[in-house]
């Protein structure tokens, strides 16, 4: 009985991380939780705090606070920059080495603009807090500068906004802006009409929500439409720059894009040497082993599990937490058989009060598919306060129209910077 | 009748401004608003975003949705660099010269180091969301590096917090820090006890809180004793450094330092090339103007209002909106009185359910005073959204101790830089 209990090391407070944590609190395990942020985020809103719908700690909670009732929880507020497997040690930038009994890698993914890194500048993607107030602030300013802009060519360009991708996040993104330029802001300008704002949405495939059955994809476009969003399907991007974005001879003027087209695991199999798919994922046994490393599990984005189809299983939130909690169960001996995916469906919303809804055949969209996906959205959500903040923002938006975190803000940078630098582009 | 309206600029869209132009909306008058932020600020509760109660949104309100509904006042986005006076100019930065009939100067204070200002990176001031932002970073990271230091000086080092200046922001921040650091967190943590974290507001002066009546100034020190606060008064700071804080012969060593001792006014004096006072407030008549500039008015922080017993006004919003509506009156010819503030009273909060309030004769300290200074400040919000979210937060706050903004975040640097720069201090 004195046998030192296992040490368990998961790299990545997402939801994959974060599941696996929570069903291993209380058991006879020493569990470390690292992660280079000391917040976990709820992704799929984040689009609404790039669109000044909601504020950032409505959507992130402190890993501690979550953990905080777990004494054997251990949260390391630190960045792993390798692995020595041959010693079972997780080497941090910060606290150095940490030995691992089991190790769960989730350390998720982050944008890849396909090997054109110049473009990044240009058009932000949507990862982090960070990102999203990034975001809002060059959404925001855009209309500012609109408005003090005399030539109409620079004024039109200022009032464009391109989102590029049209998965749910670029068709999400797409949506709000749409209401937050065209509608939410539309009486506090004297010299532009912000419902002339152009928003556009460039996919590169035949139709947006590709994950969905093509008669949803057409009720997302004609939501999208009704929006006042220009839905260019068949276009791959082909440039990005500081004024405007090209599709083969198509060019857009735009000051304002946003990258929501491709992800890119994080290094994690780099770390391991391991065989990797084209955007990274390690490609793991059906256990969610990493090959050759009997104690190493790589999970959620991090991770492609091989499957019936083929297909690697789609990068959302419910796969990682499914696997998480399957890992763990692993790890405590539970379990034998391999990991399988039970699907609880795809959720995509556009705008304000419709949505788009797939499961299993049952397919739903418009006002009841929103109602479904806000429900399941607040219920999601971690944390009693961010339900109860998150759903008295959401009403205030629905009856008000307004946005309620329209700020501009920016931590480094002085706000006559700020202005000298866009104004200048 | 074909007579053009008269152009009124105010520039800042503080209490002072803000009150100016709403006083003049839907009158025979053309207002345009400058200011560098798209967001007027309710600055009374910044240290609560500072300590991780609220969120930028919840105290910050657009400018523009303020006065949506005003045709007659234009907001602007941008920044004054100078003033013609001999043309009745205002020069922008960004859209140039701006004529004006009138001219209403309201552009209130920075931080002010008494000429040190190299202390300035180690102890950030108060006034905008992002020095909120940035405090609140350092404190939440202090206590993350705390968790994973094992040298026991650096230890404790990490877990002192100096305040410098027990004005009412020192004496609301170091409330509000013990909360957060000594309470809020206690259950987080794993190798470090927070409730060890050590809190030190130090003050030049024999008391603090010197605006109040004696008795009240025992009152907080006593209500800060209580949250675990040491009170170090008759002590005049001598020296910040990166990893301590001096006065004269006493050293206190700390890793995290606020200031809140000293404002300057922002260089309106110098743009008018006018007389002023050492803070930097333009000496203006009892009417407000500025000597020699018959169109030209100073009000609130950026003014010096001479009054009977020669103290110059509080710098507390009251007194700019006052300031800002009494203006706006003489400039509709509607007053010819010289101005005079009526007061009423002098609030301070000190942490969870403490408060001081004078009021003429009367003086109310502990849960009373603070319920007074809770219904005070909800009332005074700009706007029913945020009143309505900082009424939730702080019954929140109030009824589970917890922060609800607990976030480490910063849009410019990578987070392992973040690690990395704090690390190595």
């Amino acid at each position: 009985m004195s046998e030192r209990a296992p040490r368990v090391v998961i790299v990545g407070a997402g939801f994959g991380g974060l599941a696996a944590a929570k069903r291993l609190v209380g058991k006879r395990v020493d569990v470390t939780l690292v992660d280079r942020r000391n917040h976990h985020l709820f992704q799929p809103l984040l689009y609404q705090v790039a669109t000044a719908a909601l504020s950032p700690a409505d959507i992130a909670a402190p890993i501690r606070s979550i953990l905080s009732s777990a004494p054997n929880v251990r949260v390391l507020l630190d960045e792993v920059v390798g692995i020595e497997s041959s010693s079972n040690q997780v080497i941090l930038d910060r606290t150095g080495p940490l030995a691992f009994d089991w190790l769960i890698l989730s350390t998720g993914a982050c944008h890849s603009y396909f090997g054109q890194d110049h473009w990044a500048s240009h058009a932000p993607g949507l990862k982090s807090i960070e990102d999203a107030v990034d975001i809002r602030r060059r959404v925001l300013l855009a209309l500012e500068l609109a408005e003090t802009e005399t030539d109409a060519t620079r004024r039109r360009r200022l009032l464009t906004f391109v989102v590029i991708g049209g998965g749910p996040t670029g068709v999400e993104m797409a949506g709000a802006i749409a209401e937050l330029a065209r509608r939410s802001a539309s009486n506090d300008f004297r010299s532009i009409t912000p419902r002339c704002s152009r928003v556009v949405l460039v996919e590169a495939g035949s139709r947006v929500l590709p994950a969905f059955p093509p008669p949803l994809s057409l009720k997302a476009e004609q939501a999208l439409s009704e929006l006042g969003v220009e839905v260019l399907v068949n276009s791959p991007v082909s440039n990005v720059a500081g004024d405007h974005v090209a599709s083969g001879r198509v060019q857009i003027p735009a000051h304002t894009v946003v990258w929501a087209a491709g992800v890119q695991a994080s290094p994690a199999a780099q770390w391991l040497k391991a065989e990797h798919d084209r955007q990274g994922r390690i490609f793991v046994e059906r256990d969610l082993r990493v090959p050759d490393h009997d104690r190493i599990f790589a999970i959620g984005d991090t991770a492609n599990v091989p499957s019936m189809d083929g297909q690697a299983l789609p990068a959302i939130a419910p796969v990682a937490k499914q696997q998480g909690r399957w890992v763990a169960d692993q790890i405590l001996g539970r379990c034998a058989m391999p990991f399988a995916y039970r699907s609880f469906g795809n959720l995509a919303t556009i705008g304000r009060s419709k949505a788009v809804i797939e499961w299993g055949n049952y397919q739903q969209s418009g006002f009841i598919a929103w109602l479904i996906w806000s429900l399941a959205h607040i219920w999601f959500l971690v944390g009693f306060r961010s339900r109860l903040a998150v759903g008295i923002s959401w009403l205030w938006n629905y009856f008000t129209y307004q946005r309620s975190a329209r700020l501009i803000t920016d931590e480094a940078v002085s706000s006559s910077r700020i202005l000298g630098r866009e104004a200048g582009a």
